[in-house]
């Protein structure tokens, strides 16, 4: 019986961890594992330090959620921004992309995720609470919702949107259609049936 | 003009760091950086420290070359393998490979390249030297050159094979031809006529 040969302990350990990262699958890990231990301009060391400076030096903010170096973020401190117009989102991640097209200048709120029962996620897991307060506190003219377009995400919008329009808040949508270049016959049926129905 | 909105500094760095390793584009590098600062279940401590746990705790056999936690290998202590028989290879990382293929019980010799006078890359860079005294002291039956199928591959295959037959060695070289399941219409005319030069 032939022993097998395998990397040494450390470099399979890495390899293990490097394969819990999203979108990298066995050969990937063992191709970055054995880059990191083979390349001259590699420095692991560097990779390593950057993992650890962002996790101990990133919080989300105690306002919108965002990722922050302080208490409040970068959005939430800006004066210049419109803080009559609060876009509601699922995920911090979700924020930066909205900002990119760079026509929103009002805040954010990220929920943490949205309703889900099948994953054992309802309204008391969201951020939904301190939702509440701030347009309490804060007195928005408009909420948005921006929400995913599947199922809890259109769940999740319809709880917040009837709790905020109690409140005699304008809440609106992110409208549903064709993504941009996107042609009639790609699109599902679906899609189709909303773009037909956000006609305007 | 309104103030771009970015990630806050250490997680632009840690994408930044995630982009330097192979086979990682922007978009991956931001999405496992995002996971590392968001999901529950990430343990970026871990990631980081498994990063310089190998980072510190491998270097390269002062055999053979492969991967090892101590001087000498798991691979060149274990005294059951055929020390007659010894597999040239040029990186360490393409040792396992050939372990996996589990047909092969000799022992390796790493180059640590091959000889690309375009990349400046000569015979004295690579573990050469360390060749031919190897098989001077442990007098290898015969040695089997394994490097690529490249010009520069065959290049070092031409030029050790000259050094080690000079000195009475037996050499032999893998086969080049059909990789395994692949069908004659897929494969180039290099590959075919090497296939048909190589049959037996």
């Amino acid at each position: 019986m032939l022993k097998r040969v395998e990397y040494p302990g450390p470099i399979s350990e890495l390899v293990a961890q490097l394969r819990r990262m999203p979108g990298i699958g066995p050969r990937s890990a063992e191709r970055i594992a054995l880059w990191m231990n083979q390349s001259r301009d590699a420095r692991p060391g560097e990779i390593a330090r950057a993992i650890l400076a962002a996790a101990e030096g990133i919080q989300p903010c105690v306002r919108c959620g965002f990722f922050s170096t302080g208490p409040v973020c970068e959005i939430c401190s800006d004066t210049s921004r419109n803080g009559m117009l609060l876009c509601v989102v699922e995920q911090a991640t979700d924020i930066l992309p909205l900002e990119r097209t760079g026509v929103y200048r009002g805040l954010y709120h990220a929920l943490g995720g949205r309703i889900a029962p099948l994953d054992h996620v309802g309204p008391e897991e969201l951020r939904i609470d301190e939702l509440l307060q701030r347009v309490d506190v804060e007195k928005q003219e408009e909420v948005i919702l921006a929400l995913g377009a599947d199922v809890e995400g259109e769940a999740t919008a319809n709880y917040l949107a009837e709790l905020l329009a109690e409140k005699g808040l304008r809440v609106t949508r992110i409208a549903q259609g064709l993504p941009a270049g996107g042609g009639l016959e790609s699109a599902d049926e679906l899609t189709l049936s909303r773009a037909l129905a956000g006609r305007r």
